[in-house]
């Protein structure tokens, strides 16, 4: 099975949807035009179906390697594959034009990381968090500290990582124990044990830039005594070139169900020198701007497992000839009919389509928000587009992660047996896409950062914000007959979350047990919302290019396959408000002992 | 970690709930005395627990192994333990007397194979295979045939098979090309490859008996032209005993995603001597016996590497100090607090809880209409248990692998990022488990088989007596105020079953595709209704022995586990009726090339 980019469909997104050509005022969104943008997908489609996908499996079957003097191997081909994408500028789209990079909206380059996370997620992370680490260091560092890092990290020339958890600290960071000692030089001696960082130590870049949460000597107890610090694994000599060798060392890899190819290391500081990023004790603040990135770039490997899974189940389901349609023979002349004849392979693959469609929408949407937080010259419109961010960033990575997996699993269900072996990819993005629930915030996390942050943020404004934002385009657009299914269920739904979000309000403050009991199926009922949102949008955007006479099938496919978001997924929207409405009273009276 | 066998809930549902001491009259249960039972189910614990639990990350980090000469190493201890259970007799625990069996109930070796399945479910799988061998043989064979094999399959002594599947045919045998050519001595000559025989070659037992799906000569085509031959490995001698070596060798192992620990081989006959069982074209019907004992048996597998994984996440989340509890600190004195403080964190495992409790009462309920088919004198009560088995087959083999693998993956969620690492056994158990949805039929294949076959058959007189046994049920006890949230739930699910079942008979007749596109919700719905169910008889017999002063706070954790169930879970069951009404047309409107 062969993965094919969705240029096609990211470019309906970008141009009739979303239209980014009418922010061609705004800095960098000049430089991406639709034809240019289009020009940039496929060439990045090239790369990522002929470059990357083609060592997914060989990443899983052979993973990383570790030998005695601390060296880390990468899968064959990731090397040479990694020096490709740095000499084709790739991971540069994004990043600023002073630092080396070229700049393009995030609208776009979320599009490029979908298909170079579908191709292959284990090596996508090495230049995925390298960019973390570079926005991380581009918000919080120094004059020098930018000039010094920024261009190399930009290029994924040097890599980059996030060093947040310990053995016993994943979630609670307060309970962090990793310690830094000041020098008289101004650099700091950073001692402690770091696990799970992804990527910490490979043979790709010529250098790697740690960014490593510690605590200074007699620094607050708790997060309030957390600050961040830049350990570079070789010290940067007076030319900026890679130096000495700092004593940051992988001591360990782990063995993990999934992500082969990248290498998740046990990471050893002993007195290494490292520097601070911005004040001291302020090394949360700094990190999140790293981590929500990440999140929002978690929700998008959720996604991309998703439609790299389903794409080999469509393929599966055309080739497999077995049994008749319950309808009569469609292929009388073979021995069976194609397996895609079934109704219910039918329900798998569109529950499926529906969902990547209108995540990619939603995904899209949000990037563009992005941007438009940053460039937008109008201070309400950056509000906006920043309170969006704020709120929707839990529901993408958690909403998204989830219905990825889910993706995954039917897609290796419509296989059969051979989805069970290892001959089929289904079972690596089964494997791979299961620890995007998990990372960056696990997907409870996000449900309470949702409940009990983004929500109450401001009064509610950016829920309130979105929920006008909807009434708005049904007013604008019910009277059209041809979008009242669409409309019909983004009303609905919406009302339901309206109703769930004033439950909320008024017995999650009461008993902040009831926030974190309804947390999930809140957050899903958001997700399930602002899909219905994207599909309603979609379809808009497709009626207009029908009646224009565009006779692409595109068009009427998203028509289907929205009507099935509504008929076939919507329904659980009313299921998830019933369940969190019961609260958490039950939940509660079980004794620990009892479990 | 380690895995406890549930010997308490299990005599709960025996004993309180079905209450099988009331039939002492029936052949097998006068030897199945409470008393007893107790007694052997805790020393199948401990066999589960001490010896077959410890090999289970062995089996899955090792694998089977072939040699050039198609020999196959099972993992290390595997061996061993083969000896000892055959030794200590577990696998003829439910065999005939008259075959060397102990003849105990169904309803008793079922709750066995649960711990020795959660506790191992690779190594399980041998002697469960060999078990559905013997039930076919049982079935079919003629009395030479019994009295040849029988003896050395109850015990396990020989390991047993069944083939059905080649590379171009698995659900649809109609397909299957593996030839028998009849000889002069009443044997045929058997040549084909059949795949994915799973136990098809291993060093454990002296002896292999495969059961094998194949076409004699000149017979029709498609599955009117198929019958089933006994193969041995080795050729029995005028003894009995293992003679010469036939041609029927593994020739391949797959790579699976998981079960690592059961060598999953391809089988290539050439020309090898086997037998006829019962009637020439006459051998799905005898495999069928087989296969449902199977699909019972999956079902329940399911269900164990749920409890299994369940398990080790409540250890996980009692042990793991991270964050403190919504409501204040929980553990003052220590860093952190447990994480099973936090709703969402109880969430996820009490909806692990409910389903296995309630899938646990469910198979056992079941079962127990498995011996009254057999067993009663009662024409009427083996045909309404008949009926039972028939339609629940398919239920509980999709809805608890379904439930099993969302369970295994909630539990592995539990573990934050250890449990996407192999240092824990969440990992294992998910991969494990996800073949459950997949083999002996898919779970697709299970709701077609539901809605297409068992619905229908005999004019609906199953599901119409099961919707009678709830009514009457309702009936006797709703003036019972404890017991309103249970019967409430039943009764609202209830009726959102019998709707649904309306609906079917009038649309999945008129056009079969909206049988097919309703089918997967069906079984759903139907899985929680008769879930709902059990968890209204486990309410009544809790209060009954708290009403009787019982102090075992297992009765009251019921009433809360059940309360759970009802408020967290039966929500889904309008979703699922509200998905299938939507019927077929928007799923069969999208052309196979736009997927």
């Amino acid at each position: 099975m062969t993965y094919r980019a969705p240029v096609r469909d990211q470019m309906f997104i970008l141009g009739d949807v979303l239209k980014i050509d009418q922010y061609s005022n705004l800095p960098g969104f000049a430089d991406a035009s639709l034809d240019v943008v289009e020009q940039i997908l496929n060439e990045g489609a090239k790369f990522c179906e002929e470059v990357l996908a083609p060592l997914n499996k060989i990443g899983d079957t052979q993973g990383c390697q570790l030998s005695a003097d601390h060296k880390v191997t990468t899968p064959d081909g990731f090397k040479a594959a990694y020096k490709t994408m740095v000499e084709a500028g790739w991971p540069a789209i994004g990043s600023e034009a002073e630092f080396g990079g070229q700049g393009l909206p995030a609208v776009v380059t979320l599009a490029y990381s979908e298909m170079s996370s579908s191709a292959n997620m284990a090596f996508s992370m090495y230049p995925g968090l390298t960019h973390g680490c570079y926005s991380a260091i581009l918000a919080g560092g120094s004059e020098e500290q930018k000039a010094l890092y920024l261009p190399k990290l930009a290029t994924g020339q040097w890599g980059g990582t996030m060093n947040l958890t310990e053995p016993h600290c994943g979630t609670d960071l307060g309970l962090l124990r990793t310690k830094a000692v000041p020098q008289a030089d101004g650099s700091y001696r950073i001692t402690g044990q770091k696990i799970w960082i992804s990527g910490g130590e490979h043979d790709m870049a010529e250098n790697i830039v740690h960014l490593v949460l510690a605590r200074i000597e007699g620094a607050p107890a708790g997060v309030k005594g957390i600050s961040l610090f830049i350990v570079p694994k070789h010290l940067p000599d007076a030319n900026g070139n890679p130096g000495a060798r700092n004593s940051a060392h992988c001591v360990g890899l782990e063995e993990k169900m999934g992500i082969h190819g990248n290498a998740t290391c046990v990471m050893a500081y002993e007195e290494a020198k490292g520097w601070l990023i911005g004040e001291e004790n302020n090394g949360l603040k700094i990190m999140f701007v790293m981590m929500n990135e990440a999140r929002l770039g978690v929700g998008l490997q959720g996604l991309s497992q998703g439609e790299a899974a389903y794409q080999g189940a469509v393929a599966f389901a055309k080739d497999r000839l077995q049994g008749r349609s319950l309808t009569g023979p469609k292929n009388p002349d073979g021995p069976a009919d194609p397996i895609i004849v079934h109704p219910d392979v039918r329900r798998m693959l569109l529950e499926s389509k529906c969902l990547l469609e209108g995540g990619r929408a939603f995904l899209l949407w949000t990037a563009l928000h992005g941007d438009l937080a940053h460039k937008s010259p109008d201070a309400e419109i950056r509000q906006k587009a920043n309170d969006y961010m704020g709120l929707m960033t839990p529901v993408l990575k958690g909403f998204f992660t989830d219905k990825g997996f889910k993706i995954a699993s039917d897609s290796l269900q419509v296989h059969g047996g051979s989805g069970f072996t290892e001959h089929y990819a289904a079972s690596q993005y089964l494997r791979d896409v299961r620890i995007t629930l998990i990372y960056e915030g696990t997907n409870g996390i996000q449900a309470l950062d949702l409940v009990g942050r983004k929500l109450a943020a401001n009064g509610g404004r950016a829920v309130m914000t979105f929920f006008a934002e909807i009434e708005g385009f049904i007013a604008e657009n019910e009277a059209d007959q041809a979008l009242k299914v669409y409309i019909d269920g983004l009303r609905d739904t919406k009302a339901l979350l309206q109703d769930a979000t004033l439950w909320l309000m008024q017995n999650g403050l009461q008993n902040p047990d009831n926030a974190g009991a309804a947390s999930s199926d809140y957050l899903h009922l958001f997700g399930l919302t602002g899909t219905a949102y994207m599909w309603a949008l979609m379809a808009k955007a497709a009626l207009g290019k029908i009646a224009e006479g565009a006779t692409d099938p595109l068009y009427s496919d998203k028509l289907i396959t929205g009507q099935f978001f509504v008929e076939r997924l919507l329904p659980d929207a009313p299921a998830h408000l019933a369940k969190l409405k019961t609260g958490s009273a039950t939940m509660m009276a079980m004794s620990a002992e009892s479990f």
